[in-house]
């Protein structure tokens, strides 16, 4: 029987692949510490729980297309507090943010048609492009320069007659960069100039340190009718299982193509909506602690980073990820090898290799994504675990080499 | 700003496009009886709620890409009931039977591709299709005939280089029909000969009245590497809300390349899963309360139906819908007309026009689908309020012929 070619030619998760290792690993009695996977452990506010538990109707009814409501107007009150004023009309609810960034493609891409994005990027932004039989153009950024965005002459050198949009998560998944004002007024006036869509994936909107100062596309009026803002409750909430994600678009056009896909997949579960409306009273005071907390495990992930020779990045500014360049030729055969060979007090851990954040042919080798989502101790452990791993692995292959040149 | 040619040329759905129609109404103080959508008052099994309720983790985390092992198991034992054995990893869990439907046709067809499906069928078969830039290549068949599939030279001549499947439901959304023993056994052997693929929608499974055998496409060995069978809680177990539904295949391939999906998506909600677990050990007790139900209801609508002059329809003998062929020339007219101008005792009766159900044009422009899905009491109503409006309607447009040939 022969399958598609728009799904054989998808790779696997990048960030699922060396699971099996992990799984061997444990299977030995090996701790393993899991930085490969953005599952934060901070507790989902219960007020979730809470609506989801006072739930009474006797028939678990579909939701209305566009999502519930109340849900729609708590997105479109929460938008208000970061100065974005949509109307009911203008948002709608997804399963997830992954759906809304399908729908999204899909809505403005016909096949052949291709995308920009700053690559590393999140790589379900593949997946979801090869599903609609559209390409990923990378821009590509580097560890060096923290991962921010190249001139406007090199980003305009990668459009051609079929690019439709830019695609960009900020703050960054994997990078942790948070763009500065003055790149997102570039890709604004890019956008404006070469009449793209912009897909702003910004569902770590919340999570931005050191008092750095965020912009939203959906704060630049100019360019309104060809922003769609993509968010989830995944992250900002720690509410990953709980599917909920939105699309949100001043353009009405682009909505009621949209409508069209939530309508042919009749709803997202009532439930999740219902628990979702309560996320969104969940008081700022939330965030400013969680904010707080993932600061201090950056630092030190980070710290303990910088100790170990060879390794290179700028400290991230957002989400919950570091993507760092190693000392290593492979990223990919030193997370099999920790997970392999290496222990330390029958204890490992597990970074993600960062090769499947790029489109472009060999780059990302050599680094790894590490998110920082453990709680203190357990981070500086791992960190500790990483350190020495490197540590080990470099002097290895190193003594591989000599025994080589000497043979 | 540009929207894809491929959303654009969508349909909008035909079940959701007169509701407004419906509001109105209501807001003028109408009663208005639903017989277009086919959302079930039958209560949700308990079990679902009690296990949701009972979720007693802090944090809300996502659920494996392929879906808890407890309910991938819950279905499997399902299935060997009816004598179909697939395991685990033949299995995957979707968000509902729409996600089960687009991720396979995904990955059995390239943009061009096309699938069979005999006509009138569920709507979004279509929508789902063109999504994936896909054409459904209707095989037509008949309100005079019971909706039965007409002759293999006649299903044979549909095909062509580039039909890539053939999916049906079984029994059917709109028309209530249930494929015969032999009809099941045409389309095996086309599919073999042709090399294609069977998608077979079979969420009514269950739904199955007058004693008659069912067979689903699972129960034939010769071709279980090509079977796709798509499944959802929706319908079974009055749950439509809990968006719970899966895909199984025997042939791994098929479900390695899905998985990729799967993956991209991250996961299906975790609390509905750990709810539908439950669901599926409802007792078979159910079932036979909730078919008895639903015969005793396809009877009063169907029998009320025949007593107006021109109806066309045989008795269908599946799931919970009719579709009627109505002595009118435009049921959408007729529709809106029972909407606005139509009331008895300040009620009336909301049916949905067929036509959007057929992929060919013109037919079906008569036709209504009606879903059987009020109480006993209310659907005799709803039935009497139907027969009464379009014995009116009738009179009313021959008194407007009369009245237009004598000007």
């Amino acid at each position: 029987m022969k399958y598609s070619k728009r799904l054989s030619s998808m790779q696997e998760s990048p960030i699922r692949k060396l699971v099996p290792y992990a799984i061997d690993a444990k299977s030995r009695g090996t701790k393993v510490y899991h930085l490969n996977i953005g599952q934060p452990d901070i507790k989902t506010p219960k007020g979730f729980f809470d609506a989801v538990k006072n739930f009474d109707s006797e028939v678990l009814e579909y939701a209305v297309s566009p999502g519930i409501p109340e849900l729609i107007h708590a997105i479109r009150d929460y938008y208000t507090t970061y100065d974005m004023h949509f109307n009911d009309s203008q948002i709608l609810i997804t399963n997830g943010g992954s759906e809304a960034l399908l729908f999204t493609i899909m809505a403005v891409c016909d096949p052949g048609d291709n995308i920009l994005a700053p690559e590393p990027f999140y790589t379900n932004y593949n997946g979801f492009s090869q599903c609609a039989n559209v390409t990923v153009k990378p821009i590509t950024t580097k560890a060096e320069e923290g991962f921010h965005l190249p001139s406007k002459e090199e980003i305009l050198s990668r459009i051609d007659p079929n690019t439709k949009a830019i695609l960009l998560s900020n703050p960054g998944n994997p990078t942790g960069t948070v763009y500065t004002r003055a790149e997102i007024d570039m890709i604004a006036q890019i956008a404006k100039e070469n009449d793209l869509w912009i897909i702003a994936d910004e569902v770590y909107r919340e999570f931005v340190y050191d008092g750095l100062e965020y912009t939203s596309f959906g704060n630049i009026e100019e360019i309104e009718d060809r922003v769609v803002i993509i968010d989830s409750v995944s992250k900002r909430y720690s509410a990953c299982g709980a599917r909920i994600g939105s699309i949100a678009c001043k353009n009405t056009g682009l909505i009621s193509q949209i409508l069209k896909l939530c309508q042919g997949r009749l709803c997202v579960a009532t439930l999740e909506q219902i628990g979702a409306v309560e996320l969104y009273k969940t008081p700022t005071s939330y965030f400013k602690e969680v904010n707080n907390e993932y600061r201090k495990r950056r630092d030190v992930l980070y710290d303990e980073l910088m100790k170990v020779d060879g390794v290179i990045c700028k400290k991230p500014t957002g989400a919950f990820y570091i993507v760092a360049k190693l000392p290593v030729e492979n990223a990919e055969e030193f997370v099999v090898w920790m997970l392999n060979e290496f222990s330390d007090e029958n204890e490992t851990v597990m970074p993600c290799p960062a090769e499947g954040f790029y489109a472009t042919e060999g780059l990302g080798r050599d680094e790894v994504r590490l998110a920082y989502i453990l709680n203190e101790k357990d981070l500086h452990r791992a960190a500790i675990l990483l350190k020495e791993g490197l540590e080990k692995y470099v002097t290895l292959k190193k003594s591989e080499v000599l025994a080589g040149s000497e043979a």
